[in-house]
């Protein structure tokens, strides 16, 4: 497979796909819009795992595991969840298969081995967990429940895209009740702060946070609060959702607590959740026309190393200084990898750290072993420097910090410069259709409205601001007043 | 819900299904055969995994994520791993539902939405991950492949029990691909020893290493590793594989690799694997009619403190001293657990970490404060002593390697106490009915011999153990020559 990546200003669509692939990511599974999460692809996931769960529990929550399936009668008891999730899921109807008696070697279902109730394969987990909270909570002494659960989810989604949109994905949904509204809202909008924190201090991908308009809401949820980042082509990603879900699942499943007082109280609940997803808005934040570019917090290597020598013995001199350095790395918790590989040429070995996004690249030749130098070069911004040996390992824990901000800095201007302020329509449209980006911009309240903007402009609201101002003003399409501006893209 | 458990030796199968609920571990759920992991539970699960995770990487393997569905034509491809697992498999048929025209308010499945083919939720993942590594294995430079994937997988069973055997369970599955058939056996090896180092030096679970006779191979292997534990009523657990797969899979999926010599060859194959099956076999392994014994090292909790305590002022006396000793074990990364909640009484307490298997529970009243002292408790063995405050938190931390090394030790008794040798087929089954446990035993290779052998007495090869010794011997059902005694047990 060729190296070379299709540029981002021909076609951003395709660059992600291939860089997503050519960069050993992921790929597309023999299961129609399925993925297949590649080593490296998962070794991301896995720090972004690791730091959520640690936010998770420093918060108060706890994991559990509850069942892949869900009995179709309590999939169908919150009406509204019911109703959002009924056209997209994959649904067991029987328990075997069979000796194709038409077809030799070749199996069938077995007829006889139908299940007596359908289970569908769960979309979210509302409905499964609700039931089984009715079990545990009896009194307020058993609120609050923080329960969250690392699992996968299955959505018959039509159009697939890797990481973005697949049938099959990996997340996290957190799951928690409460005695009362106000605490449940608390727990919301904490459950969002927990997501920006992580999106922008390991992620380096700056978010909006704000509450999504009523038609973007969660099915079932009565406020969907939303962090919303921007990609590099002008559209905006969902990045991270927490919903206040009122009463309507403990109505549904009929969970009620004693309080204090000895009455008995319906509990408040919320859900919240991120996905694998994360990792495409991670790509389409940073990287660029020669692949993925990493924010050192969540790169699998750190740090690689790529000795340029002829011979073993200017191999071994190159190796033993090499070694002090990569201890003196691991010491101080960074990544490193020595590339000591004799099949690839130091300049492939280049090209594929490039592509995989290493933050930090080393490289030690004959002539720096002469100079008790080493060559050092950053994928953010291929600037190269070089450092005496002695200093090269505070050189690069420092200069992974910079990169880090560095990043984070990009891509907050990137933002700022495509975060446009519109007072008419016809404004709007040109914005949407030429610069792209946010376009922030009164409207009306109205589903109505909100749905005419998306069908001639295909953008969306994709929130309303926590920090938005408190204002007079006039929707741009209906000049009815408005009291804050909203946030609208077109979104992935 | 009573804390009173059911004693072993009244009705040992009722004990473990009330401990595992009352401990708070799992519970059954809406799902036929598929349970809610509790947090609790899941903790337990959590620490294995971290450290099993750890032992993977280190041995050079990868995690990867690979999908939940395997398209029916793929299942069937391997003609034994398809007829092993045809009987219990959960089938996908459609892809959604809809509003129910004679119900309403209810789903149906869509009829219009039946899939062109269906799709099998995975009941391990050989077919599908083998189907994905025909695209990634060309040269011998892309070998060994070394992947390992975390996962929930499905198999219809009829009769579960919590964790023992479930629908639903987790587990993880290692499957790597070979150049050649010495590596793949070493590898096999490898990850048995892998598996037993971890029952016996983290669940302090002794196991016996071997290999299963044919007739319980994993479907579509070469042969099957195993360790084998022997659980308090005398039955055995099955309690991880790792299988030689040979290249079945490799021709199944017609997976070739060029050799340096650049011919065509079909790869070598391994899987491996181990469940939350593995919680099962922590239970009862070391538990009591108290309830649950966890070996610290897989302990949620290590310590736990218990102030007794009249009123505000001797609880904040008593809060002083044991914020430090709290931080002091923390620094020693002991977990413990600080239990100042007033709305229980200290004998409540007791009995609740009893009943969760604490290894380490202290307790502070108004005397030790006076005298300076602690009182320390440990599960394993209800022994008590009083120890001086200033000497408190380094004992602890070498009480709780003695209960992990004496766990193992109990454990490993029980089974010399419960492994026969026996000569004849009556003593056998005189073994077998009254005493349990491990009977050693010579046995003719015969598949037609095992089978009757379990006819008659229910007792299964759990397998010719790898330190047997060759010997000349005669089948203790036959009377046919025997080269090696193979353990035999009723088991799980």
């Amino acid at each position: 497979m060729s190296k070379h990546l299709t540029k981002r200003d021909e076609d951003y669509s395709k660059w992600y796909n291939e860089l997503v692939v050519k960069a050993d990511l992921a790929e597309n599974s023999a299961v129609r819009g399925c993925m297949v999460i590649k080593p490296y692809g998962f070794a991301i996931w896995e720090k972004m795992q690791a730091e959520l769960d640690r936010m998770f529990k420093e918060t108060g929550h706890q994991n559990a595991y509850f069942p892949l399936f869900v009995p179709k009668s309590l999939f169908e008891a919150e009406e509204k969840n019911a109703e959002g999730f009924a056209k997209e899921c994959a649904v067991v109807t029987h328990y075997r298969l069979q000796n194709d008696p038409d077809n030799e070697g070749k199996l069938r279902v077995d007829p006889e081995a139908k299940l007596e109730e359908e289970l569908v394969v769960r979309p979210t987990s509302e409905a499964i967990i609700w039931n089984t909270y009715k079990g545990w909570i009896q009194s307020y002494r058993d609120l609050p429940l923080l329960i969250n659960q690392w699992a996968n989810v299955v959505r018959w989604e039509m159009r697939t895209r890797l990481f973005l949109r697949t049938a099959e994905f990996l997340w996290q949904e957190g799951h928690t009740a409460h005695a009362t509204k106000a605490e449940a809202i608390s727990e919301a909008k904490q459950m969002q702060e927990v997501y920006a924190t992580f999106a922008e201090n390991f992620m380096a991908m700056p978010v909006v946070k704000g509450a999504k308009s009523e038609s973007e809401r969660f099915a079932g949820a009565d406020d969907t609060l939303t962090i919303e980042a921007l990609m590099q082509d002008g559209k905006a990603l969902q990045a991270g959702t927490s919903h206040f879900l009122g009463q309507n699942f403990a109505k549904a499943f009929d969970v009620k607590y004693t309080s204090k007082e000895g009455k008995k109280e319906h509990v408040w609940a919320t859900s919240w959740g991120v996905s694998t997803r994360l990792i495409g808005g991670l790509i389409m934040t940073h990287s660029d026309d020669a692949g993925l570019v990493l924010p050192p917090k969540l790169a699998p290597i750190q740090v690689v190393i790529v000795p340029i020598y002829k011979g073993e013995e200017q191999l071994n001199a190159i190796s033993e200084k090499v070694d002090v350095i990569v201890k003196e790395l691991r010491k101080k918790g960074v990544s490193v990898k020595f590339d000591d590989r004799d099949t690839f040429r130091p300049g492939a070995k280049f090209a594929e750290y490039e592509l995989k996004g290493v933050p930090v690249r080393m490289a030690i030749g004959k002539r720096d072993l002469e100079n008790g130098t080493v060559e050092v070069a950053r994928r953010d911004t291929f600037e190269k420097q070089t450092i005496a040996i002695d200093e090269v390992v505070s050189f690069a824990a420092n200069l992974l910090e910079e990169i880090q901000d560095n990043l984070f800095k990009r891509a907050l201007n990137y933002r700022a410069e495509h975060t446009t302020e519109v007072t008419t329509f016809d404004e709007f449209k040109e914005v949407i259709e030429n610069k792209g980006g946010f376009v922030s911009a009164h409207w009306d309240g109205t589903i109505e409205t909100e749905d005419k903007i998306k069908e001639l402009t295909k953008a969306t609201i994709r929130c309303i601001p926590n920090d938005a101002i408190e204002e007079e003003g006039k929707c741009i399409f209906t000049g009815k007043p408005s009291s804050k501006k909203v946030l609208f893209a077109k979104a992935y």
